[in-house]
């Protein structure tokens, strides 16, 4: 049986985890993929801690059993890319710097197949690495980095090709589902369901990019291309995050049978896409609903198929670690025949503000008698149909609280009510009202 | 770009399904597959009324437009063999008859890679027809053999090929799932949930093979040969359908906070692994326990990537139609190579009732004082440690009905257990219990 050999860039949690696999189950990873998987090389900076936690012989690392200093680096990775014996190189580093693009389209043009976990580093630069596998003739194998354990990667390049992909909704931010299930189940705050999500460890001590919803958005960006052809950065992407969201919503989304979810959207109409990440209130009937804590899930609608649902982890170490083998896998079983040409489907990318789609406007007004009747006046003239008006949450102070349930209409139509409302009455509204899109 | 020619044999349902998207996606399904399919050829008893059905140009038909003769299918069938353009064949024509078989491997035979929706035809000649492919160096496909839509032969073959698979657990069948819920949902009696079930076109005129668990069976016996290796016949796997399921038992689940669901269900243990299809009680903490209606769902649970689940569309025209293109695309873009060995992992077939899972019994008993202390005695003189006892629902005649509700046992200790209590009185219990699992 013909050799496949493998070098690992990275020995944190997630490479660990692929080694780990790789070591365990070399057989069974021989049937699967017609080669005999095996690791040729470590790199990473502390191989004696990582040897100890992941179970991996020390000799596997570079260094020769010591942890190698950092300044060596370079060199060793130089080493890697030199060895014509390894035919594929995992990156599991992280980060989105310019170093490490040009250490993976190293890889590339060295004649080695790139399996990489990397989201920022792929949302950022897509097409140059993707180029530089299709100028080497060398594969590119992406699985982990959207949605860890979940194959929705291969999903859309090899499953759902009998299909046109209409919807995609996700719930691919463990961290954020994380803190929103305990808002809504627990009745916690944000601040104090962020800091169980820390003490469990579902959350950095920084979890900004988790918090605010760019790396989800990362996840999209990739599926936009991979899916549509479409080409969208992350300062093009509409993304809200979780941290504006209060208990009091969470109440209201109750009121209508909804829970809240950061959600990854993408809807394809005639020639365009629209496309953004954020909170959106998801109705009971809606299964993403029931998604709870770091699980993520991904809906992917299909003209044909109609709802395909994957649920699954969307991190951990040998969770996101499988979903690596996986491509290592395909990658020894079918080499370069699995790189795919993005399809370009000249489709445009759309505002999601002009999108149909019901929404949720919470309202904090001056508490007076005719409150209700001068906001859903402004609302009706701009032809939004009302479907239910919440019970309000008087606070001190004379304000009012209530959420207005709509039928599908524009982000820009409920921007033109609120406008009139104010027109009337400058004072009326205490706060600019929350305007979040209900999934049903 | 090459052309990748498929012939059809049978169009009705799926088969017509099929038709229509290959025609619909021909661009899109070039780009995915690297060739440009084309329709070359169908094969149908009755094109004139196809053609009108599924939009299909008549002149694609066998039969010069015309309905061909009965008689003259064979002759039309070894055209297309013959015919070298040809590079794929797709069976749609269902049944598990010698002559079909014999239809299947003369596609192999004749140079050409075939994809089949076939499960009944599969579960009993699995070997043989893998053994054609082998042999003629032909890929088979047969994504739409199981739960339809879902993905889970690609998962298995594909995507969760960096894991190791401890379990798997699926509602496969749409027509029992859809009867099961309306009896859990709307308290109907089986009699009117399967009368509900014809007049909405879930279940046939003869549901038999839904009904029986028989066509759950033909599933999982594919499953159990992909990813175990094993090879097991419907004689030998024990099969249980839910027309023994009352609206007594489906009460019962829900006071244990459980619902009925036809289980496909495997479990590797060591060396060996359980297997069997029947109605259990499903928690509704078990995400299965949510899966209502036709809708067919797949929990795959894995060493390292811990549970994913795939929920879809188990039947219907471009549902099912869509799952064949997508095997018409991978093996026009990976050819044999897609074709795998099975896993030869000389794992044992274990007896299901010898393994230790949670238990619900219902007795019918004598309604007399100290009866719940004598069964529930018996149960403990076995080992079994009892969860919950139900509330008793007493019927005339001084039966009283109850349910017990154990912790992890196996059947055959349930069995010492009910011998035990005849032993202490004969006429104690009025028929023999009924023995469901429950599924945590």
């Amino acid at each position: 049986m013909d050799k496949f050999r493998i070098a690992i860039l990275g020995c944190g949690t997630v490479g660990g985890g692929v080694a780990k696999i790789i070591l365990e189950q070399a057989q069974s990873l021989a049937i699967k993929s017609g080669k005999q998987i095996e690791i040729a090389k470590i790199l990473d900076l502390f191989p004696t801690k990582s040897s100890v936690r992941h179970g991996i012989p020390l000799e596997l690392f570079c260094g020769n059993g010591k942890d190698p200093a950092k300044e060596d680096m370079p060199k060793y990775t130089q080493e890697i890319l030199d060895d014509k014996s390894i035919d594929l190189v995992i990156e599991t580093i992280g980060g989105s710097s310019e170093s490490l693009l040009n250490t993976v389209t190293g890889v590339l043009n060295s004649g080695k197949h790139l399996v990489t976990a990397n989201k920022a580093l792929l949302a950022k630069y897509n097409k140059t690495i993707i180029d530089t596998a299709f100028k080497n003739n060398k594969a590119v194998g992406f699985e982990a980095a959207v949605c860890g354990a979940i194959p929705i990667i291969k999903g859309i390049n090899e499953c759902f090709t009998g299909d046109e992909i209409t919807c995609v909704q996700g719930i691919m931010n463990g961290t954020s589902n994380y803190i929103l299930s305990k808002m809504a189940n627990e009745g916690k705050s944000f601040a104090d369901a962020l800091k169980s999500a820390q003490e469990k460890g579902y959350a950095e001590a920084d979890p900004t990019l988790d918090i605010n919803g760019h790396d989800a958005g990362h996840k999209l960006i990739i599926l936009l291309k991979l899916i549509y052809g479409l080409d969208v950065s992350v300062d093009e992407l509409p993304i809200f995050g979780i941290d504006t969201i209060t208990a009091e919503d969470t109440a209201f989304a109750k009121e209508i049978g909804a829970v809240i979810k950061l959600i990854c959207f993408a809807k394809k109409e005639n020639d365009g896409v629209y496309a953004t990440v954020r909170p959106m209130m998801v109705r009971d009937e809606n299964f993403l609903s029931e998604i709870d804590n770091a699980t993520n899930a991904v809906k992917v609608t299909g003209k044909y198929s109609y709802e395909n649902i994957m649920v699954g982890q969307g991190a951990g170490s040998t969770e996101t670690g499988s979903a690596i083998v996986s491509d290592v896998v395909f990658i020894a079983r079918y080499g370069t025949e699995s790189l795919r040409n993005y399809p370009s489907q000249d489709l445009k990318f759309l505002s999601f503000d002009e999108m149909k789609i019901a929404y949720n406007i919470t309202f904090e007004a001056e508490d007076m008698p005719g409150i209700t009747g001068i906001i859903t006046t402004a609302i009706g003239s701009e032809n939004i149909n009302i479907e239910t008006v919440s019970h309000n949450v008087r606070t001190s102070g004379e304000t009012a609280i209530f959420s207005i349930a709509t039928m599908p209409c524009t982000f820009v139509q409920i921007q033109r009510a609120i406008e009139k409302i104010r027109q009337q009455n400058a004072k009326i509204l205490r706060v600019d009202p929350k305007i979040i899109p209900i999934l049903g």
